[in-house]
């Protein structure tokens, strides 16, 4: 008989059909016998009352293969809002061995249970909730292409396998490429820079690598960065694109999955429709008074000014993501490929983009003039005679248009859209400092 | 003034616009004046006539920054229907080097010019021709994508730094991972077929790596490989399924840029609904009569008998495209993950798929029961016990139904579907044993 997916049966009520999934949770309890199987679509609970019947399920565990036919029965108390009575049932995969992980109960992800999550991953992640979390993260990718796509993008795939790091550093895992040395690419920066001059607005989602030596809930050695650069804007505009994609995100992730993000306590993002932004110098003021201490002097913002200024723009200014501004150009956060405020010089046309209390994303315009990044790669000690950098100017010596853009993480973007506590419980199979399996 | 983007030209005649983009032609002639200005959008050409605007542009190069504000003139003959004229210019980044390549002439993909095109390639891609590739490729994926999502697929991303290699191999990057050492994924063949007992349906779009020694226009060390999995089929299905895919990754492409194909003689493959599927001893007697040869002692096929092949299915059957069927089990084709032929053990259930005279994808049913996996695992002389499979041996032993996908590669699609010469005229920046720049 034809397969009939699970999500299907609430409007199939008193046909005789069979789902074909996995066994989820079995209760033989002599009395009340009921199962619940899955498939892609959903979970279907069954009433199990012919004895012959029962024994084919004698011994064997969750995640068996099974098929189910029976006839559908409306019954709003079930999942999904039907049942499956008088089930003949086929065991096409047995399990013999009990799940060392109880996959229909909420998993816990405390981080000194992180271990026992990733040990058996493969099957933790059969759990709903799991589920939910992953689907979110595809359904991201999604929406980010679509909207992308539909303000005329290019996809593109950049190489991971560098002769250079891109902007140096320690952090950089490097292998033996045929006799030379190559290094992973720790993000796709010049390379999407020199697409602007072909396509003006390129994107590309790909794993990136950074060699992180730190064992935290923060850190991983492998994510995938959502990359985009659009040539031909200002300032103003890649803020104000910026906000708008986000909220796009937002809004499709709970349109498709609010109903299973409300049952895991997540909540949907407060988001203006342009968010608000903020100086840094005012962050501080503002941190420094409700905190009765001077934070005049400071540069960068610290982790706890992240938080509370997410929290007051939250309050006060109705957006959960904020943009922080006015960045000095005279410190190291100024990279030589960032630009400076054409009236006030010791600026850059950067910002922060914080959301939920932390940092997702530099969104900066670049330097776009060959002689000003000639310039500013020298002022930073670099040499641009150097091999690494000779295409990424070419790029320049042909011409850039004023361009600006940012790489944000997937994980993290998932992390915080859905109230995670961990980026790690937004990536399928991590990779940290202690991890290198599953 | 705001900015107008070329293609709109031609729907705006009579008005005055102001465009921006990158100067692509230039012809002061004295006596005819005219240059073409490229965005995102397309070509626009200008007529100057005013002494002072033409001055503006002397000395400046292909890949001068500018915007043009001038009044619409509808004109048949001009690049997208419309000319500009009585332009005044402004000139926001000049270009004062001649660019190393005519970017407004079809460029040589000849194999002993690949070195001239990568080495200014990004100013080569600027060419409309090499344009059209890429963004080809970016629709492949994009209607991939749309595709499989349309039919419950979720996306997935799975680490590409591994404890093991995949399916072992000398061909493998090896890195040092903290102490450790790691190695750079092959494929995603593990973590898809554990994805199957959690999604049923997953595809993932990544890049993959292959330590490949071979100089030649086939072999790349780094590329994309669009992979997917799907489980509750059988070998018939997946084949259905993947005739299906291809034709309708085809018609997007030429739906959306059959036009620009057309220019450069590129033409769309003719393809069946479901893709012939010939036995693999019946390709060896059609080729060995044709030629009068005897292959009735070959195993795999001849690279020539794959074009052979694929021309025979062109003229007789149809369709460029081609499955290759009834592979033994009893040769090293066959992985341990292979499932063989419930009638005919002899046989696997796998095909490979020839597109234009080349294997794109080996599209295969893998074995999903746990007794028969670790009975292959030990057939081909592996140990189940090893560390590397342990992860994955988790999935079977807690219930996987019969599954099967393929791994494709993206450039190599691209290539065929669109009659490239060279794998690496379809990869912006290619990696291979001579190439880690640009």
């Amino acid at each position: 008989m034809t397969r009939t997916l699970i999500k299907e049966l609430a409007t199939k009520s008193g046909e005789i059909v069979t789902i074909q999934g996995w066994l989820h949770k079995k209760r033989l309890l002599g009395g009340l016998n009921f199962i619940t199987v899955r498939d892609r679509s959903g979970i279907a609970q069954s009433l199990i009352e012919d004895k012959d019947e029962i024994e084919k399920l004698r011994g064997l565990q969750i995640g068996t293969v099974v098929s189910l036919t029976g006839t559908i029965v409306a019954d709003e108390r079930a999942p999904g809002g039907a049942e499956l009575h008088e089930v003949k049932i086929e065991v096409h995969i047995p399990v013999l061995d009990e799940s060392p992980i109880e996959i229909d109960k909420p998993l816990s992800h405390k981080s000194d249970n992180l271990d026992t999550l990733f040990e058996y991953r493969a099957i933790g992640l059969r759990n709903l909730r799991e589920q939910t979390v992953f689907k979110v993260q595809a359904k991201v990718l999604e929406s980010l292409r679509g909207f992308l796509i539909e303000n005329e993008f290019t996809e593109i795939n950049t190489p991971k396998l560098l002769a250079e790091a891109t902007e140096g550093g320690a952090e950089v895992f490097k292998l033996d490429y045929f006799g030379k040395t190559a290094t992973l690419a720790q993000s796709a920066q010049f390379y999407k820079q020199m697409m602007v001059g072909v396509f003006e607005r390129v994107f590309e989602t790909n794993p990136t690598y950074r060699a992180e030596p730190s064992a935290t809930t923060r850190h991983m050695s492998e994510y995938i960065t959502i990359d985009l650069e659009m040539g031909f804007i200002e300032f103003d505009d890649l803020l104000t694109f910026t906000s708008k994609l986000v909220n796009h995100i937002a809004d499709k992730i709970w349109e498709s999955y609010g109903d299973d993000l409300k049952k895991w306590n997540a909540h949907k993002p407060r988001l203006s429709e342009n968010f608000p932004r903020i100086p840094m110098a005012q962050v501080h003021e503002l941190y420094g008074k409700a905190h009765s201490v001077d934070m005049s002097q400071e540069g960068d913002l610290t982790p706890d000014e992240e938080k509370w200024i997410c929290e007051y723009a939250k309050k006060n200014l109705g957006s959960e993501a904020v943009f922080i501004t006015e960045w000095p150009s005279t410190d190291k956060t100024f990279k030589f490929y960032h630009r400076k405020n054409a009236e006030n010089p010791a600026f850059a046309d950067r910002s922060d983009l914080l959301f939920r209390g932390v940092e997702v994303a530099t969104v900066p315009m670049r330097e776009n003039r060959y002689t000003e990044v000639l310039q500013q790669m020298r002022d930073a000690g670099l040499d641009p005679e150097h091999e690494g950098f000779k295409y990424y100017l070419q790029a320049f010596k042909y011409g850039l248009p004023p361009h600006g853009g940012f790489g944000m993480g997937l994980e993290r973007l998932t992390e915080k859209l859905i109230g995670l506590d961990n980026v790690k419980e937004a990536t399928l199979f991590p990779r940290d400092i202690n991890r290198l399996t599953p």
